[in-house]
């Protein structure tokens, strides 16, 4: 599955065109976020993209899951959003 | 359906137990968020929830969008994220 991340100076209009694009190609879509701004920008992009997807019948919902990464050598969780047509 | 007000405060947690009992009562559930610091709460508790829920036979998912509303007197956008079975 692909996977965007999104920081919490993305733009959520970018990251749905991105999100929109991978939905299309590949059926599903992955965003990766890590604090409280990212994960605000990706629900965003995921509220934008909807619009983006609707007018080809695709109603999308998202699954919300924790994730650990390393950062700098530091364990930091992450918030992982599996973005599917419902 | 039923609407839950989460904020930058809310104890993630505390909100997936609210959430799970909405959900096996009433089939769905709506959180709705104002601020990044509420909007990332939110889907800790979805994340939290779907483990609640999961023993139930229930895969949890939802839809982020946006709203208006007024606090105060003046306009918000806020987050509702409509949380349902898949």
């Amino acid at each position: 599955m692909e996977m965007l991340k999104v920081s919490a100076q993305s733009n959520p209009k970018s990251v749905a065109g991105a999100l929109a694009a991978v939905l299309r190609e590949k059926g599903s879509a992955e965003l990766q976020a890590v604090g409280a701004g990212a994960v605000n920008q990706s629900i965003k992009a995921i509220a934008i993209a909807r619009g983006f997807v609707a007018p080809n019948g695709i109603d999308l919902v998202t699954i919300p899951a924790f994730t650990e990464i390393t950062i700098d050598g530091e364990e930091r969780t992450s918030i992982r959003f599996i973005v599917e047509p419902r």
